[in-house]
C-alpha cells in the first residue's frame, strides 16, 4: 500500500489540517506570511498529523482538538528543521532552497521562533493541559538533544548508543508527541495511551533510520537533497557507524568525519564503499525490528480497521523511497 | 524608593521564583545546565517576574501558579535575549559575553529554543489555558514583530509609528504578559486584568523608551554595555529618531544608519551631538508620560498597599540608571 492509500480512510480530515496549517500562515505581516507559506506548502508527507489523527481513531474520535493538535506537530516539526538547517548549514530542504539560504539567518532563526509559539498556540487551542506539557516537553527534548550532542569526544564504542539517544531526541519524540496526544485527546485508557506512544516511539526510530538508510542508497531528485548529504556535513548516522566497527582500520569515513575532507569525490567514494559492505541491510533489519516492536501491541486497540492503518503505515515506513 | 525596597513586600516570594530558576538549570546534560545557570544567574533586575507577583496581589494571591509563571516569565525574557544577540552581532549582555560570542551560534541558537520550551512548560504548569495561550501569543508577538522590522523601506514620516510599534511587540509585550498573568492566575475581574494589563503595556512602553535614553546617557560599567551600542549596530530608537525629525538636513545620523558608517569616532560624535540637543529631555517626558498612563486606572485596585507599589515602581522605571 502506499501513503495515499494508508491515510484514505483519513482524507476529509486531513484537508482539515491543511487548511488549519493555511489558515496559521494567514497572517497579516506579509514577510511572514510569504515564509509559512514557503515551509508549510512544500510537499511534506503529512506523517505526524496523520498520526495524531490515525490514534485519535482508536478511542473516541475528538477532531475538533485533533486538528489544531495534527497541525501543531507538523508546524513544531517544520520549526525545527528551520532551525536544523542553519546549524547544518544545509542546502535544500524538500527540493528547495532552505528559509536560511533564501532569507537569511536571521530571518530563518525568528521565523522558527514564531512557528514554535503558533504552534504552542494551537496545542493550547485544544483545551488540554496534558497535551500542552506535552508539546512543551518535546521541544525540550528536541533542543536538549542538539545541545547534548555537542562538544562530545568522539568514542566508537559509545557510537551506537549515542546515535540511538540522539535520533530517539531529535525524531522518535515527536512521533510519540503526534501518537500520545492522538490518543490523550480521544480519552483512551493509560494503557492504549502507552501502547500508542511505544507504537510512535518505535515507529519514529525506525523512520530515522530508513533517512539515514536513504541518505546512502535514495535518489537525488526523490529525496529532495543530495546523497550523502550526511557525511558531507560531517555527521555520522548508522550506516557509518556500522561500517567503521566492522572494518576499524578504516580510514577513509575518519577522514571525512575527524579531518574533515569533504570533498564530493570522497564523499561519494564513502557512500559507494558503505553501499557495498553489506551494512545498509544490518540497518535495514534494525529498522524493521523497530517497526515489529511497534506493533506488537496494537491487538490492544478494539477497532480492527484502525490496527490495520497503523500496521500498515509501520510496513509501509520500512518500505518508503522518501 | 530603590528597586529593593519596592520589592521588599514580596522579597520572600521572589527567592522561591529564584530557586525555581534554578531548579530549571538542574538539567542532566552539563553543558546545558551550564548554559542556563550562565543566562538565568546573571544578574537580571527580575522585573517581569516581580510584576507578575505584584499585579497577583491585587486579588486573591495564588503563589503556587504565580511563582512558575513569574519564573515563565523571565526564562521567556532571557530566551529572546540569548536569540536577539545572534541577531544584533551583540558582545556583551548584563556586562558578560553573549553567550553565542562563547559558545557559538548553533549552541545559543538551541539554548533559546530549550528555553522557549522550558518556560511553556512552566506556563502549562500553573493549570490554566488561557495564560498557557498568553505565553504563546506574547512569543508570537515578540518574534512576529521583529521579523515584521525586516526589509521594510526607511520612511522618516512613519518612523515614530514604526519605533512605538516595534517596542511594544519586543517589550510591552512581555510587560504585559506578566502583568495580565498574575491578574488572571489570581482570579482578578476582567475589570482590573484589563488595568493590569494597560499597566504593564504602558510601563513596558516606558521602560523601553528609558532604555534606549540610557544608550546615549547611560553609564558604560552600569549598562553592561557600550554607550551608543543601539547606533554602533544600526538601529534607529527614539532619540535619534526625534533628532533627524527636528534636524532634516542632518548627515551625520544617515551616514551611521544607511552608509554603515559606525566606526566609534563618528558613533560617539553622533551620541554627543544627540545628547546636546535637547531630544533626550523631549523622549524622557514621552516615557514619564506613559508612566502616568500607566498608573491612571490603579485607583481601581482594591489594596492601596499593592496601588503603591506600583505606582512606586512606575516611578522607578523613569529614574532607573540601568
Amino acid at each position: 500500500m502506499n501513503i495515499a492509500e494508508i491515510f484514505q480512510p483519513i482524507n476529509d480530515d486531513l484537508q482539515r489540517v491543511e487548511e488549519c496549517l493555511q489558515d496559521s500562515a494567514d497572517v497579516n505581516i506579509p514577510l511572514v506570511a510569504e515564509l509559512l507559506n514557503y515551509v508549510t506548502q512544500s510537499g511534506g508527507k503529512r506523517l505526524r498529523p496523520a498520526l495524531t489523527l490515525l490514534c485519535g481513531k482508536a478511542c473516541n474520535y475528538n477532531l475538533d482538538a485533533l486538528v489544531p493538535m495534527a497541525a501543531a506537530t507538523e508546524i513544531l516539526h517544520t520549526a525545527t528543521l528551520v532551525h536544523d538547517d542553519i546549524i547544518d548549514h544545509a542546502e535544500l530542504r524538500r527540493g528547495k532552497p532552505a528559509v536560511y539560504r533564501k532569507w537569511g539567518e536571521s530571518t530563518a532563526l525568528l521565523l522558527g521562533d514564531y512557528m514554535f509559539a503558533k504552534a504552542g498556540s494551537l496545542a493550547a487551542q485544544t483545551g488540554n493541559l496534558r497535551v500542552v506539557s506535552i508539546f512543551s516537553q518535546t521541544l525540550m527534548t528536541i533542543s536538549g538533544g542538539e545541545l547534548g550532542q555537542i562538544g562530545i569526544d568522539y568514542n566508537l564504542n559509545q557510537a551506537v548508543d549515542r546515535y540511538y539517544r540522539w535520533i530517539d531526541a531529535k525524531t522518535a519524540s515527536l512521533f510519540t508527541m503526534a501518537t500520545e496526544c492522538g490518543a490523550v485527546l480521544s480519552g483512551c485508557n493509560e494503557d492504549i495511551i502507552n501502547v500508542l506512544y511505544d507504537y510512535g516511539h518505535n515507529l519514529g526510530m525506525a523512520f530515522q533510520i530508513i533517512d539515514d538508510i536513504l541518505d546512502f542508497v535514495g535518489d537525488k531528485a526523490t529525496l529532495g537533497k543530495p546523497v550523502g548529504s550526511d557525511l558531507s556535513e560531517g555527521t555520522v548516522t548508522l550506516p557509518s557507524i556500522m561500517f567503521v566497527l566492522a572494518h576499524r582500520d578504516d580510514t577513509l569515513i575518519k577522514s571525512i568525519v575527524k579531518d574533515k575532507k569533504r570533498d564530493r569525490s570522497t564523499v561519494q567514494r564513502a557512500v559507494e564503499k558503505i553501499k557495498s559492505s553489506g551494512v545498509i541491510e544490518d540497518c535495514f533489519k534494525i529498522a524493521t525490528n523497530y517497526c515489529s516492536r511497534a506493533c506488537r501491541d496494537l491487538d490492544k486497540i478494539q477497532d480492527p480497521s484502525v490496527r490495520d492503518m497503523l500496521q500498515n503505515l509501520a510496513d509501509y515506513v520500512t518500505r518508503r523511497n522518501k
